[in-house]
């Protein structure tokens, strides 16, 4: 099925899977992406080696194909690796054309309000005694960017359970959690019973903490209602609305500063529109509180930074863009907080309303989906 | 000692600090960033308003200087704001060129071997009780990656003291700390007695640890010696020698793998060398034992982005970078994670060697840094 062709100076060769085209391969990313016990420890798979110790004339003398694997000669350390062809199918690079500036994985999927019905909402005690559950909605939560669980205890301190199930709990100066309620001497806006503007949480934060979480213990004050917006679909709009706003928004820092506290003075220099270096769409940050100033777009680029930061803005405020939706006591969610503003619909000083938060990290949900065999972006790749 | 002339438009004005080049400021970025108490907050300078709030068509009537003191008329809001003249010319925007990729922030001095006898080292009861040591301490750390603390206790968990100097520790899967010493059956490399590259950790995480603790309990061991590179000053290097080797590790993300423990899959795809969108060396990752198969180089590239990655490891290995050190019992240094590599020198199984490690953020010595009156980025610009 496979075949192989070896070039002449033997720094490269190809691979055709049956009938499509051949992929090719260099020499030295071969021996460099050897499985062999000596290159790469058996258990953990870690590599053995460094660069350093592959030498930087190595060649393939001899190429050959048997059923799925590949045997490889390289010289000089005359040394013979076999490779599962399958896996160098799968980790080919030999690819087409680079893509539009914005592009998201494939196992993202971007939404807007009509995501409204099909919001990702599992049972926290099914998702704790199920892997199988609990795997299917890390993929939503990696998917859709948040999710929430229902039916859990209204008991302070339960979002420490949330996140045990995928990471752990990131400590900052607002302490391992913070309360959510209406107090008469704000410290912080959040505090309050103001509605303010979707934002993603702590951009003044480097790294900013890459998710959240928000349980409701207590909720009889009307309104409050939390929304959410899928920040990535929003910078999506904004480029198709004008590729020149999206590309300054992408190009240029905006600053972040939150010095509210005693003792801390947090800064950050970051674009509200985070890209790859191959343009893949990997943040968004937007907070009008924390905005500082903004002093490192050149004179003559600040009008249409300007003109595009206020676009991006109405396209998070746009009704069209955003899901509402109410937590009741026992309820939480959690969100991308690098992808997917939230916020909180304002709300009477009749009766309450208590939530907690914390911060915790994508890596973990990632993790955790990936150990449980969920969505892998190498699988879908 | 101030000149303003407003544009006839009222779109723009020119602020002329007696005898220098006129500012140029826009009136929406202005008006964004008026310091009156309806537009931020007096207690915390949150910003009270979002941009939405600020009418498109904004323009000045009227700017007039009194001393420091800038007073500006905006329409259509007919509102007039003053401004602190200082303040503005601090952050004026209108500045010269761009600066060539790889260009640090004026307080990061990069360093290299010849650093070896101005390691930054405090004792560590000097900065807990002492802010201005602490703070000099800190300034130290920021500006150079790294620094040491010295005749702190050998007592186990002493390492979570070091952070609550300036932060919180960042929990992983690794634990709130972890132990570094020989075992028999190692899950991972650094707890081994072999040397190690110099390297980053946890660059499969996304984001990574910002800070890594390591402070020593026992050292009776021969050998063993901690050593440290400037993963920036390597980056200036590789420049030096080959802006096109500079630039394919910038351009292309590498991918970090570490899946070595039950329930972990770790993945990231970042590169080598991380620039801000206006070329600022904002981060390094080097780790040959986590690196994942490369596969987002395009084929024409990958040759010449293994050259660069093999000379960038050439670099890093080069004696005539590395500071080497001994870490005694009681002793620790802090580094900063997103830059400084570091090592261990391989020592033999005679005696024994015991530090205890843990991860934390950056940002929380710049907050503590900033907040104790140190070199903050603003004030250094």
């Amino acid at each position: 099925m496979y075949e192989v062709t070896l070039d002449p100076s033997g720094r490269t060769l190809a691979l055709s899977p049956g009938g499509n085209a051949a992929r090719r391969f260099h020499a030295v990313w071969l021996r460099d992406n050897a499985w062999d016990p000596e290159t790469r420890a058996p258990g953990n798979g870690q590599r053995l080696i460094a660069l350093r110790d592959i030498p930087a004339e190595t060649t393939i003398t001899s190429a050959q194909v048997s059923g799925q694997v590949l045997r490889l000669t390289f010289v000089p350390e005359h040394k013979v690796i076999e490779y599962d062809i399958p896996w160098l199918i799968a980790h080919a690079y030999d690819r087409v054309a680079p893509r539009v500036a914005g592009w998201t994985a494939p196992e993202i999927e971007t939404w807007d309000s009509g995501f409204v019905n099909r919001v990702p909402a599992s049972d926290f005690g099914v998702v704790r005694s199920d892997s199988a559950a609990l795997r299917d909605w890390l993929d939503q939560v990696a998917r859709y960017g948040f999710g929430k669980l229902v039916s859990g205890p209204a008991k302070d301190g339960a979002l420490f359970e949330v996140v045990e199930l995928f990471g752990y709990v990131r400590e900052t100066n607002y302490g391992r959690h913070f309360e959510v309620r209406t107090e008469v001497n704000p410290t912080n806006l959040a505090y309050t019973g103001l509605g303010l503007q979707a934002h993603t949480d702590n951009p003044y934060r480097d790294p900013v903490p890459t998710v959240q979480v928000l349980y409701c213990l207590e909720s009889s004050a009307a309104g409050g209602e939390n929304m959410v917006v899928d920040g990535y679909r929003a910078a999506e709009r904004l480029r198709e609305e004008s590729p020149e706003w999206f590309d300054v928004l992408t190009r240029h820092c905006a600053r972040f500063e939150y010095a509210g506290s005693d003792g801390v003075v947090l800064r950050s220099r970051r674009p509200m529109i985070e890209l790859a270096p191959d343009g893949e769409l990997v943040a968004v940050r937007f907070n009008n509180r924390s905005t500082a100033a903004i002093t490192d777009v050149p004179f003559d680029a600040m009008e249409t930074y300007y003109a595009a930061y206020r676009r991006f803005g109405e396209i998070i405020d746009d009704p069209a863009m955003e899901v509402t939706f109410r937590l009741n006591p026992g309820e939480c969610f959690v969100v991308d907080n690098t992808r997917v503003l939230h916020a909180r619909k304002a709300y009477s000083g009749m009766g309450t309303r208590w939530l907690q938060g914390c911060y915790a990290d994508k890596d973990g949900i990632l993790s955790k989906l990936a150990a449980l065999g969920g969505g892998s972006r190498e699988a879908a790749e």
